[in-house]
């Protein structure tokens, strides 16, 4: 099983995919999307197209976008709001069931603790993942949420194996 | 030429399609998209696919967003930020320059002033748009902003004009 975890924003949009076997994880493949510095339509049409060319690609069976962090400032929400309705979008148009996950959820999944910084989290994705690249602290992140979906997933199907013993 | 607008949101989505020739508006089409009660991803989908149809139904030339009321409720901000995303992105995919309008611009170009409620603007939006029949008061709002955007547009062609003599 693949999984395809995503970090949303419009800047970069860091994303990761991620092989599942059993319960040994590998690294597919990491990257960010860059939406450069064009009208705010041009640059959401360049995440779509550049997320689209990714799922093409890496053919996932699953994918993950994190939950985002509300803050006060309302105009940062909004264009974060704009680029995650992105992520959201093309997973779901390529027919796959799309994960959320709030991101203490993801840091206890991967560091242990719901409380971590970056450094810790590329860190734990580097020994749960050997020989990955990262290509970045957002491409990070997204392999940390494909990690957390990916722990989700096996949860669900050992209580479903379970209910149906 | 043909004008979309968009008025963005999650739950209901209004749009409007008028038509432009000379300083003469009318009505071609309006209506909501709605994205039903399922998982995010799905109501995204399910906007996309929506719109997606009106642009290939009706063909605009140009499309306007109106520009999200960001409040203190963050999460309503993200709400309406995702579906907003979705807004922008399917005129861009169609090859549309995406024109983007605050509420009270929208408001001044249609009443005459920067404030006004909902039925001040469906009573002026009708009076433009003879014959029109309103699916709602979001419909309402959409055709407002495409007819902010059609004034925009033969402004900018009057002073293009102007600055060419």
């Amino acid at each position: 099983m693949r999984v395809l975890g995503i970090d949303p924003g419009l800047v970069n949009m860091g994303w990761g995919v991620i092989s599942v076997n059993g319960s040994r994880l590998s690294h597919v493949a990491n990257g960010v999307c860059k939406s450069g510095t064009g009208a705010l339509a041009d640059r959401l049409l360049a995440l779509h197209i550049q997320l689209s060319e990714i799922l093409a690609t890496y053919q996932p069976d699953t994918a993950a976008v994190e939950q985002t962090f509300v803050n006060s400032n309302g105009a940062a929400t909004l264009k974060l709001g704009q680029a995650r309705g992105i992520a959201m979008l093309v997973p779901a148009q390529a027919g796959l069931v799309v994960g959320e996950y709030a991101p203490n959820a993801v840091k206890k999944a991967v560091v242990g603790v719901g409380h971590a910084d970056k450094a810790q989290i590329a860190h734990m994705v580097k020994l749960q993942l050997p020989g990955v690249e990262l290509a970045g602290p957002d491409a990070a992140d997204a392999l940390a949420i494909a990690i957390c979906h990916a722990h989700h997933a096996q949860t669900a199907r050992k209580v479903s194996v379970g209910m149906s013993a």
